[in-house]
Parts: structure tokens; sequence; C-alpha cells
């Protein structure tokens, strides 16, 4: 008998945005894959369980995905529950749709758990829903990593800056790295001065951190501060709800997005 | 001192998707508000709470939304914990940016606690994986409800068409009711015959189904084997991903998605 293969999202990080359902799963492994972009609180807590970490850093490869994709099917030969430990949701640009194609191809049972995806929690404890009725009445999301210079880029920036133009939210993903060029991208693409955006580093985590600024300032903004990996970058005009409510809250005990942002600022000690 | 609101996803249905924080503040609560959207299993599980049903049914607007924002503010002002409980996240076409923006102005704490939204976790469930190397670089959320041929329409159908056309994913939410005019909308805009679509009822809940067809043949594929709201609408070539995994995983025995989806076919007595 083949063990199952548990394709799991992690979440944006805090262990208590981990699902009743991952945790039971996690319990109950026999082996758990996981990310570098799992917390090592969630992967720790598995603590019956083979862990291997399999995760891929921007950057160095450290283990392939054929190298994975053989793992999970070798372990469910050998009959054993195996949860792939996945930051956010596994179908997120998580690759969990290709790992799920492998498992099928190879006869093996797989499941899809969803997670929290950061696209969505990042901007929303920063204080920035994704979407809003006077805001944005849809909402985009993509990765930035990969270079907007490129002829073979997935991405048509033009048409990004268009639909945040027309109301749209756009939420990139892993674009610490490659922020100028992307930037550079929409504005050629018309994206007008002063379009707001928003960085969140690390949300839900300890250390988790907000700058606002605007499309021709937010490069800047971001270094000033030491914007660094994992950040989530959200344009659009519900950026400004974010400063609507901190504005407000800032007599009374903050909310908690706000002094953790806060406190993240003092310890570097730039000013926002 | 006044309480503090918490703006809480409830996730797509099922309660093991519930995140651990959702979980614990809802032992913790005074007072509960709900959706319609939220499954009754889990706002039974406040079991120390008073529960207030205001929910909005598609068409018959129950409570408005001027009385939630008076009901939350004044049970927060007599010290009570209030957790707003909302389908889905918060954030993503759940009014949670008002909401914030109303409890922020009078002076009342908040925090958003994201939850699974059904715009990724119901395609997910059902082997569709929102993005995909080989298939969809961006992921694009909008809602169906609103009327395509109204003037005022807040969406562009032209530019969502040609998204999908330049390799992104279109997810409807709420979008049965108006399925045909979305799909012409998008048939308008370019979107060309043999696209792939998908619509995922009720995920994660006991009667959870799902259906494939076409842009030119899923307004018949519905109602055929009568999809019923609350329903999600994927438009993409990852769709075509559920049709390989089923198939691949038919001989064996068979993930979730398909015997679920396979009992409710057969439950009403309809083909796939």
């Amino acid at each position: 008998m083949y063990g199952t293969v548990y394709l799991v999202g992690a979440g944006p990080g805090d262990p208590e945005l981990l699902t009743v359902k991952a945790n039971r799963l996690l319990d109950d492994a026999d082996v758990v894959l996981h990310d570098a972009l799992a917390s090592d609180e969630i992967v720790a807590s598995a603590d019956a369980a083979e862990k291997l970490d399999v995760g891929k850093r921007s950057g160095g490869e450290r283990t392939t995905q054929e190298e994975i994709n053989c793992l999970m099917v070798r372990k469910a030969k050998e009959g054993k529950d195996v949860v792939r430990l996945k930051g956010g949701d596994p179908t997120v640009f998580g690759r969990g749709g290709e790992e799920a194609q492998h498992l099928a191809a190879a006869g093996v049972d797989f499941e899809f758990v969803p997670g929290i995806t950061s696209a969505v929690a990042a901007p929303g404890v920063a204080g920035i829903p994704v979407t809003h009725r006077d805001h944005a009445s849809s909402l985009t999301v993509v990765t930035g990593h990969e270079d907007p210079t490129k002829d073979e880029s997935a991405l048509n920036w033009d048409a990004l800056a268009a639909n945040v133009q027309a109301g749209g939210t756009l939420v990139v993903l892993m674009g610490v790295g490659r922020l100028p060029d992307n930037v550079a991208a929409l504005e050629d693409g018309g994206l007008p001065e002063g379009t707001p955006v928003a960085m969140v580093e690390k949300a839900t985590r300890d250390a988790e951190f907000a700058v606002t600024g605007t499309i021709d300032s937010i490069v800047s903004r971001a270094e000033e501060v030491g914007i660094e990996p994992p950040a989530v970058t959200v344009v659009g005009d519900v950026v400004s709800v974010r400063e609507q409510v901190v504005e407000c809250l800032q007599e009374t005990p903050a909310a908690r997005f706000a002094t953790a942002a806060d406190a993240a600022v003092s310890e570097r000690g730039v000013e926002r």
C-alpha cells in the first residue's frame, strides 16, 4: 500500500495561521518535506516525522525539483504518508501543480491542503484590504523575481499597469530583488506618479514591518528602511486604507500591525 | 475599556480549514457576528459567545452594512471582544476594509485575521492549481455578481479576457447568477473558443462538486449538472491540470476531490 502525499500550505509564517487540518496532518505524518519559507516552529511541531529540508532559496538551488519529485514518490511507495509543506498556499507560485502532476503520473495519491497565501495575508495584517468597494474591484497576484526586461518574461507589465489604473490591486510576491526593474516596468506601462505602493516584510512573524510610498518613491523608501526578503509589494489605492486606519488609531492602544511596524522601525534605527 | 473587534476569515467551509488563531478567538469571544457564508459548525463552536447572524444573502439584504457597523462598535464599547466572522478571507470581497475603517474612525481597535479564500482553495481542492509555470503566470480574482452590461460596472471584461489570453488565470467569485452575462462579456472581449473553464461548487463541504468545460460550453454544462451558489469559476489553461490528474488517478484509490465530485454527480443523477 502506497502512502499519500499531502501538498500542504503552511501559511504566511505565524504558527497560529496554520489550519487545523495542516496541524493534524503534521502530527500524523511519517515524513515532512519542507520549504525554506515554512517557519521553523511549524516544521518542528511534526515531532514524530522524518524532516527533510528541500527549500529553494533565491539564487542558489539547493534541491532540484526533480529530486523533490523523486523523494515524494519514493517515500509514498515505501508506504509512508508525506506532508510536502510549502510557505503560503501550495498552488500560488508554489509548484504544487507540477508536483501534483508528477504524483498523479506515478500513481501516488495526493491532496492539495490550502494554506493562507501571503498575497492576501501580508497586506491584511498591515491594514491593507486587497479589495475594497471604493478602491479596488479586482486583485491580481504575480511574482516579481523574473527579469521584466527579458524577452521571454511571461508577464505583461503594461497590462498589469493598466489593471491598476482601471481600479485593480496588484500584489507582487518575491519582489524585493527586482523592485527597481519592476517599478520601472510599471512606470513604462503608464502607471501614473503618485500611485500608492506598500511593502510588507516578514508579515505575521516577529520582525514584521511595513513601509508605504508611491510608485515614484518606493524604491528609495525601501532602500532607506532596508526592506529584505521575504516581502510582499502592494500597488493600488487600497494602500491608502492603511494610512487612514493607522492615523485614526494612533491615540488608542494601537492595532498590532502598527505597533509591530513601529517596533521594527525603531530597532533598525530608521524613521518611516 | 473597549473590547477589540477581530475581522476573522472563516475559510471556504470545512471547519478543519479554519486557522488555529480563528479557533482561539472564537473560543474567547464575547460576541460573534457571522455571515451566511460561514459554516454553521464553525459558528456553533463559539459556544460561550452571543451569536448574531448578520449575513447578507444575494438578492435580499438582511442586515444593512450600517447596522453591522453600529453593532460592532456598540458591543466593543460595552467592553466585549467581538469576532466578526466572514466566509473566506475578510479582505477579499468581504467588506472587511470598510468595517476596519469604520472601527478605526470610532476609535475601536481591530485586527484582520486572515482566512483561506475560496478563490484559491476551491480550485485547489478540485485539483486545479491557480498558478503553474507551464500554464499561468498570474492570478486575477473578481466577483461576478455585478451586471457586466451596466455602464457603471467597475470591471473591464475586455482586460480580463486579455489577461487570460496572456497566460493568466481568472477566478470569478459569486458568479453563478450572472454566468451567461459574464461568459458573453469574456467572449466579446476576445477570449477564444475552447478556453478551459471549471466551476467548483461548495468546495470543502460535503456536497462539493466540480464541472469542467470551455468558455463556449460552460453555460450549458453548468445548467446540465445544476450548479448552484456558492460556486467559484476558474478560467484558463490551469483547468487542464485537473483533467490530467483525475485521468492518471482513476485506477488508484482516487484523490478526495475526484471521489467527492463523482459522488455529488451520482446523487444528482447526472453525468459529468
